[in-house]
């Protein structure tokens, strides 16, 4: 653990969050969705959308008249397994999180449930999401476009959004396989963290409009820095990169009767605005749980066993690190930075709620 | 069009390919499935994957034994959008196709269909599967597990399948979306190809249990090179290839209740074991497919529309070039190379089948 980082409790972190939230208009329901997912998000070590978010995104974006605390959210279906839901300019964990209930409602009920999710804003980490179908013993799906922020190979410039995704899987009595990815090299929260602590990153991260690499991060505002998308190169696959953020605009802004992102990333007030999809399938349509549970910890296995590079101890599954933090934090509390923790303070003073973390 | 290839009517390339499985003892209907499968394929320039495989990988597997020319192919479900398919080790492209069919019938009937198939074989290019749903107003989803030849992050040599898949969007009166992906930065096809031509690959895609590229690929076999996951190193992202191939082998092997392919790949008589994965959303269920195919132009016109880099033309989407080179095709026939031709030609004469092409 690096010096200047404070251990919280995590129930107590949830009901802050909460209350500041309620002070801000939201309705008591979806105060307490919001931080649970912030601090879910926490729990798994992905700090870059946990409650560092909260100050500077939600409450900032609430105050400015780009988040709707007190949306009217409305959802409408032709089939069994799919609907489109409009989120009303909500808080995002609220929209994603509806969307993802009414998926695992109708996977229950049909096996497999689909809502595309237009006008919502920022909805944090889509692992927070495809991990609440996985608790349901269902295999979870959710993506979401992002800022305007990447460059389509062949592009230039910040045109394109910085696209995510993530599919959890349940496994029994063993960790969930959750894999949460950009499809950008890495999401900008790493570029955040590294103006943060005044890190280089390495070539290839990020690009100026003349394709040339960014990697002093202080340069990314002046050199007008945009994220390079997975591959990297076309010879190393970029148009894989591509081809996902593409399916992910489909899914989230297309199918939901949206705007793209990249036109909406161009408006004013535009800021957070976010269109998502989420996915549920069940399981036990399949194969009954018990069995699949056994699969699962047999392919972990399997996957553990597989010859290592000289030096390797481990090979890691996707999911398995950010359980390992989750075990610990649950024990020992969740560590913030002083600069998050100087963040909740100010919210504390300003609203008015006590800061007893 | 390089020197050496020669243009075939795919009409009759289908019925003689038709013809050749008949002799093998495959049933009338799924020997003409295979072979529109193939040659669908090589419409879309897939050629590594399309009748250049039907000799030396489906003709030869059926003479070894390992496909079965006349399964009993067997479906299970218990949801009204899921199902398991055993394949009986038949073709692939019938297991597929069969899979796909089943997944789009139930996507009618409740907006969502997906079919996990075990004991399957080789079934060619993704994109041939998920553009059976497309063609139904359906987003169309398929994966496969591929052979025992990547190389894990962390590990050393050829242990984890070579595992890949597609997703295909229809859009109205244009191109359809389709990415079709192998999870490593290139498919192994690529490496044939250079084998063949006798060109060395770039360094990055293939590397031995050492952990040193090869760039010369007439050294794959004594080197035991292993191809590399999609993003290359972790800095660059390859723990996302990983994900996305463990994701497939959940969906195709774990969800059918069948061994992994990593494990099916060390036994005897494995060569071409497959496990696969079919999925089909109904589009309608969301929005109309008139608004739909609207959304698709105005995305398409959005995403080419962005600055494009100095001395780049146009930006490509997602399946264009291989839609242009189909309107090609289709006008002009399809070319084949010279060691093709001969393959087909041998054909020809071993199973009395007239070459007239």
């Amino acid at each position: 653990m690096a010096v200047g980082y404070t251990r919280v409790n995590p129930d107590k972190l949830v009901a802050f969050s909460t209350k500041v939230l309620e002070k801000m208009g939201v309705p008591s329901e979806d105060a307490g969705i919001t931080s649970r997912l912030l601090v879910d998000t926490d729990f798994r070590g992905i700090e870059s959308h946990g409650v560092a978010h909260l100050a500077p995104f939600y409450i900032k974006r609430m105050k400015d008249g780009l988040i709707n605390p007190k949306p009217d959210i409305k959802t409408w279906s032709d089939s069994a397994s799919t609907a489109v839901m409009d989120g009303d300019n909500g808080l995002g964990f609220v929209c994603g999180y509806r969307a993802m209930q009414e998926a695992i409602t109708r996977a229950r009920l049909v096996g497999a449930g689909f809502v595309s999710v237009r006008n919502s804003t920022h909805y944090g980490a889509c692992s927070a999401y495809s991990l609440l179908a996985a608790r349901e013993n269902m295999l979870g799906f959710s993506c979401t476009t992002g800022g305007r922020g990447a460059v389509a190979p062949g592009g230039s410039g910040r045109e394109i959004g910085i696209n995510a995704m993530s599919i959890a899987v349940p496994s029994g009595n063993d960790f969930p396989f959750c894999l949460d990815m950009s499809t950008t090299i890495v999401a900008h929260g790493k570029i955040e963290i590294a103006q943060r602590l005044k890190k280089n990153v390495p070539a290839g991260w990020q690009v100026d409009p003349d394709g040339f690499p960014i990697t002093n991060p202080q340069e990314e505002l002046e050199r007008r820095g945009a994220m390079v998308l997975l591959g990297q190169t076309p010879e190393m696959g970029v148009y894989k990169g591509f081809g996902l953020n593409v399916m992910i605009e489909i899914l989230s802004s297309v199918l939901s009767g949206s705007p793209t992102i990249v036109e909406i990333g161009g408006q004013p007030k535009s800021q957070g605005k976010c269109t998502h999809f989420c996915g549920a399938i069940k399981i036990s349509g399949f194969l009954e749980m018990g069995d699949f549970s056994r699969g699962m910890e047999n392919m972990y296995k399997v996957y553990h066993g597989v010859p290592k590079a000289k030096g390797v101890q481990r090979i890691t599954l996707t999911g398995e690190l950010e359980w390992e933090i989750e075990q610990d934090r649950r024990k020992h509390g969740i560590p913030l930075d002083e600069e998050v923790i100087k963040s909740l303070k100010d919210l504390s003073r300003e609203f008015n709620v006590p800061y007893d973390l």
